[in-house]
């Protein structure tokens, strides 16, 4: 059962979480807890770091010693851990803390990013052969250096994941401030309903497309260990959404979700010389500038001349517009136009696999409501188009309902 | 070096802090560093655990599992001691954190109040080879059980006497905010002198008699391990007092100091009859109660009857009063009196083994103010008296001429 900064921001929540702990004592579990730091805690450390390494008025460089920010930003799940630790016994729940270190969790040696590499569970075996439940600090482990690691930001799903897997956990519980995972944003559509079940890939292909419900990483590891996963809310009592392999899915959709990003821009180089390397040429300046680049398309024309549209979100417009132009004479690109007021829209489904037509029926669904489409992307399990964002809303209920995806 | 709550508030003055030790380093000396937590949090996470243990309204022990409370309050220290490493660095000085687990600091398992066992300094020395300079953790250790340890209120100082006794350190500095030993009180005898140096015997008796310091247990393990200790401001450059042996004193005074304690009460139980185990009968229930007991004096009648005198601070009266009452029958006193308006005052000198006559030449400057003596007491190296509250002032400024303590 893992619980997140919202769910232990003071011990009134800690205390509302623990009672959801003994619940599940009480049924007959072996419980291991793992809980981030309170909320707002790990942001103040994160500020004393910065403040430290790089005082006001100085010409610092901003960079830190990452292996010092990891102590000093583990001590915020090390309080929680102690803190839920004494609340399970004040109610009867007999429970340890445990730091990353005394588990151990072994992780790789990138200070501040950490990756977990293994969890030797003996120790924490032989506690729960005494009756004693596990609290583990979440986000942090230990390196090879034989000093605190931390996984980096919403690593704590991270943690509760790689120990489920570890411990051959029946599931895993993410305790969270939202009560699972909806066809799509219930603030755009009223009859979004909440899925019972969901299946790990599309999960993943909602994770990165925005929905913040659950780290990626904490996804994918999921997926490959197989650990079934719950997404549910500490402030009710209601199931969450179970996201499991698909074979556990009988009534499966053809599609599971549609999810949104507003903010995104649209780019594109008219009329590059097409040549071996053209396209390294363009995203190479761009990596190095650090844009995300998402969709890219490629028109070639009769004459020798591509036209070539890539998408990012509208944050990183002004970083692209500088990266392109300095590498202007390298591209040799005749224009270069933005159109930054559109959006992204995906359908998300396993069912597509195994049924033909429904990028179809999305492309008629939009043209029907007059949505011109401006590009188009595909995986196995989505279809994403990019189109005006003043159309955003109607296209996001459209759908939802073209695919039968409304609630009662 | 080690430096308190108050010297590691916030980040500018952890910056003073680590100029000082940058000083240091620029010297040529291999330095420690030890801190405790910024000032305030300690007391936040006391609470915290407090609140968790016995939430509100419930009708809890207020008893809490003491290894939780070490995994949570030992936080603090943690992150100072990342934080001073950080700014260590961004002022070119090599340096690195040491959680007590790390280093470690193993201590007895007694959580909460635990001591220090041993200090094993291969990993520390290693790291001093590679001319890393060391920012350990204070008040802090690990625990037979693997566990976090603490040592309980002010353990940092003794962190950092027994670290300098493991490393064989040249000197001790404690770093605080006040600036050094002083003669008497300042802010009672504006002649008041500091002490370029104190011998270990009577800098403990001046801690215990309330000059607050140092902590007791610091000094004594100073002492036993013939630690150089210095006192001395953060906020300031100049030199303190230095805690060290009697033979490296060489103008030694008679007396060194004179200590007062403000808040003390006098408890006489008149008309005790005088049997054996009467002490017993008295001062056990006292000390089942919690009455920190301090002089005592027992005057025998000739009529089979004695009068049994002690004192006590002023705080512990009432539970002092409630105890002996419920005692009565097994006493049989015939009256308590208490004066609760009374102070103590103290005269400390390793001199005095060596000089008769130290309380005669007490006792007569106090009479020739006309300030009456009501309980005396004695050591080897110390004078305790009490009198009437009101004379305080007048006594510590009158015995502070009488010995000649006074500065330019």
């Amino acid at each position: 059962m893992k619980f997140g900064g919202t769910s232990v921001a003071d011990l009134e929540r800690i205390r509302n979480a623990a009672a959801k702990v003994k619940r599940e004592v009480d049924r007959g579990y072996d419980v291991t807890v793992v809980v981030s730091a309170m909320a707002g805690e790990t942001n103040k450390f994160v500020e004393f770091v910065h403040d430290a390494a790089c005082p006001p008025g100085s010409n610092g460089s901003g960079l830190y010693d990452a292996r010092e920010y990891d102590a000093v930003v583990a001590a915020g799940e090390q309080v929680t851990s102690g803190l839920m630790a004494l609340v399970l016994q004040q109610m009867d729940v007999p429970a340890r803390s445990w730091m990353g270190w005394q588990v151990p969790i072994m992780t790789t040696g990138a200070h501040g990013s950490a990756r977990i590499v293994d969890i030797p569970t003996d120790n924490l075996a032989k506690k729960f052969g005494e009756g004693l439940h596990a609290v583990v600090a979440g986000f942090q482990g230990i390196g090879p250096d034989g000093r605190i690691s931390t996984l980096g930001r919403g690593g704590s799903d991270t943690s509760a994941v790689a120990l489920a897997a570890a411990l051959g956990a029946e599931r895993c519980d993410i305790y969270t401030d939202v009560d699972g995972v909806y066809t799509t944003d219930p603030r755009i559509e009223r009859r979004a309903r909440k899925l019972d079940k969901i299946a790990y890939e599309e999960m993943l292909e909602l994770a990165s497309l925005g929905a913040k419900v659950l780290q990626t990483r904490s996804v994918e590891l999921a997926m490959r260990y197989k650990v079934r996963l719950q997404v549910l809310s500490s402030f009710d009592d209601k199931p969450g959404t179970l996201v499991c392999d698909e074979e556990e899915i009988v009534e499966q959709n053809v599609v599971s979700g549609i999810a949104h990003s507003r903010d995104e821009a649209k780019l594109t180089l008219v009329k590059v010389p097409d040549r071996p390397g053209v396209a390294a040429a363009i995203f190479g300046p761009l990596a190095d500038a650090g844009v995300n680049v998402d969709m890219i398309v490629q028109n070639i024309g009769a004459d020798g001349m591509t036209d070539m549209t890539f998408s990012t979100v509208t944050d990183q417009v002004a970083k692209a517009r500088a990266a392109l132009e300095a590498a202007r004479g390298e591209i040799r690109y005749h224009d270069l136009v933005i159109d930054d007021e559109v959006c992204k829209i995906s359908i998300v489904g396993i069912g597509m696999r195994s049924h033909a037509g429904v990028a179809q029926r999305m492309f008629s669904a939009l043209a029907q409501e007059g949505i011109n489409i401006k590009v188009i992307t595909t995986s196995e399990i989505k279809v994403s188009v990019l189109i005006d964002r003043k159309y955003m809303e109607l296209a996001v209920q459209t759908l939802h309902k073209t695919f039968g995806l409304e609630g009662d």
